[in-house]
């Protein structure tokens, strides 16, 4: 058995999504932007894709939902443009956001601080959160943007989107959300929620790697971050990946048609490995999980490195994460768990679970009987968990874990 | 019987590079920057398609090749960057390009122009190209970077990059040249042509649209258009879309195979096609042949407008194009032509036929029937053909045309 638990780097294709994007290679193949039948012959699958891609997000037909090469461009490009138009064009200096972004947009705000914006770095709460009135007490009279992420890729913790939102349009600030860990996961109802600007990546709910979307409330002013030929209505250039748009919009009707169901089941799941995992000592999951996607579980086991416990996992073909995929070649302490507020050797050793709607029963099994083996053997060989034994009640005293 | 003969604008994905894609979807779809098994799994394969492209090119070890969405990307990256880190960081103040590049250099020019740059547009002359000593005329100790097209998009001319890399090299100002329509199609070699950096695209030699790449020479500085998750050693953030780089690979290494035979396997076809649509009276290919891309003619049909015959081919089953398919939508006169001195009447008639190593002499011949008819039919209906009648000799005056 091999089991893939990392579903929050990213996924699986769909087998049916994949499928839908095939034609798209070598039959309809045209340059969408070509007047003769063969570029014509895909503008029906291409309006479809951004169809589903709408009702996924319940958008409005005023909103614009541009197709981007991943989140990572969706989110560079917020920043950037709004740091242009507003901040080097405009009377704004400040731009807010929190300490536990996703890189994109964490090393995009360093590279605009030496452009000459001011960034403001929210802290997170023991839950790993940023709270909504943190938010506006640092909004000024020269704040550009927020940009909060809407779900942590790192602990599954949804922050308060809403809340948020609702400030910033009081405020008058403008709000962009990473939204790559919430779209597709959990409900995301941009009736319900205010936010500008929505960064997704088809690859975390099993569309391919290789393509995103910002959608654009009230399909407002951003300056395009690649010029060119004027696709999209000249907000994002360059020829149209036709395979990989049907592909998002196949992928996003999957993931949120029924999603209440789907989310259950997954959650069930997570459930019933977080609480056997649990049951190991000294071990310690980060937030409440009614406040978490119901595929994630980001557990600490004190006295067992991260990476050590990946290797053990790893050869028993269960693919984990220590965090972040994009950080996960540095040796790093978790870095949303020392935002938090653990010790440097408790943030060693997080290791990150997430599911997917593909992953069974038998692979919870097998994970929980391995999993725990790993542990007991790391710990078996570990000298400072050997020294301090473990600590009675599991009780952790560094900082608030959630047991 | 149907024909593509727009493969300038985009060309079929070769069902070997679909074949090749495959596994990396479901199968091999872990994250690359994981540690995991399910992760390094894909690293073999990237691998290889690294060294596909760097093989297709001749390129060094120490070059760097950067994997981006696509060309526009790779323009837009060039452009920006060099205005950023030696325009707006630094002491120049000038960027040399041409009236004819692709839109994704021009608009990101005219863009680079409101912030502050200063742009030479370089005329071209009558055979659609730039001469290399008007390059050398225009550089000056502000020049921060020239930007040139290696071939054209819209009339395949091929420019004199050899001359102009040197001339940049000695005068110690960064060269530029969007490769889009050299690379795959004619051998590009970068142990004899110095530039700095090619951009690149796959889908127009049988990869798939929403990959292409930046060749860097010797690896040197050039600040990243996006930041993130420090993929590809932080040139360019983003997760990699696997199952594309494998593609582009494969496509790279299909294209440039043995390319000297498929060179003159299109080049024999398009001159049979060429020859016979000359045969009309009062048309001019934009050209000389020994210097253009074996594929592409850019033909002008005196008193035919150019969408008519586009819309005549197309009930035919032709794909066939005024130019430019990032302009296409709009019916605007070919600007390559206005820019070589044509009449805007003229520029009116152009209709751009590229071929591809798919095009079989049945399509040629196929395409010679219906072209002439559409041709005569158009005529026979045109209030200023009619007029004016046909010209004497098919002499044109307006402008030095490849007869």
């Amino acid at each position: 058995m091999q089991v893939y638990l990392d579903n929050n780097a990213t996924t699986m294709v769909d087998p049916l999504v994949v499928e839908a994007m095939q034609p798209f290679f070598s039959e309809i193949y045209g340059n969408p932007s070509s007047l003769h039948k063969f570029g014509t012959a895909s503008h029906p699958s291409i309006s479809k894709a951004i169809d589903q891609v709408y009702k996924a997000l319940n958008a409005s037909d005023s909103d614009d939902i541009i197709f981007t090469s991943c989140a990572t461009e969706s989110n560079n490009w917020v920043l950037k443009s709004v740091f242009n138009d507003l901040i080097v064009n405009g009377d704004k200096n400040h731009i807010i956001t929190t300490e536990v972004e996703h890189p994109s947009v964490l090393a995009t705000c360093k590279a605009l601080e030496r452009e000459g914006a001011k960034v403001t770095y929210l802290p997170v709460n023991s839950q790993g959160i940023v709270e909504a009135h943190i938010v506006r007490s640092f909004i000024t009279d020269k704040t550009a943007l927020v940009s909060i992420m809407w779900a942590s890729n790192e602990t599954g913790m949804i922050f308060p989107i809403k809340e948020i939102g609702q400030i910033c349009k009081e405020k008058g600030v403008l709000f962009h959300s990473d939204g790559v860990q919430a779209v597709g996961k959990i409900p995301v109802d941009l009736q319900e929620v205010h936010v500008d600007f929505l960064s997704m990546s088809a690859h975390k709910f099993h569309g391919p790697k290789g393509i995103g979307a910002l959608y654009i409330k009230n399909s407002q002013p951003l300056s395009p971050l690649l010029h060119g030929g004027e696709q999209m209505g000249g907000r994002r250039s360059g020829t149209l990946n036709v395979p990989y748009i049907v592909a998002m919009g196949k992928a996003i009707e999957l993931a949120t048609t029924n999603i209440e169901e789907k989310m259950a089941s997954i959650r069930a799941k997570r459930d019933r490995l977080e609480d056997a995992l649990l049951k190991l000592s000294d071990t310690f999951v980060v937030g409440d999980r009614k406040n978490r996607t119901p595929n994630t579980i980001l557990i600490s086991i004190r006295g067992v490195e991260g990476e050590g416990m990946l290797w053990d996992l790893n050869k028993n073909l269960i693919g984990a994460s220590t965090g972040s995929a994009c950080a996960s070649e540095d040796l790093q302490a978790n870095t949303v768990m020392l935002a938090i507020g653990a010790d440097s050797e408790l943030a060693h050793t997080g290791i990150r679970l997430s599911l997917s709607r593909f992953t069974t029963d038998e692979e919870i099994e097998y994970t929980i009987e391995h999993f725990t083996k790993a542990v007991q053997r790391l710990r078996s060989i570990s000298s400072s968990y050997a020294k301090v034994g473990p600590t009675p009640g599991g009780e952790v005293k560094e900082c608030e874990l959630h047991h």
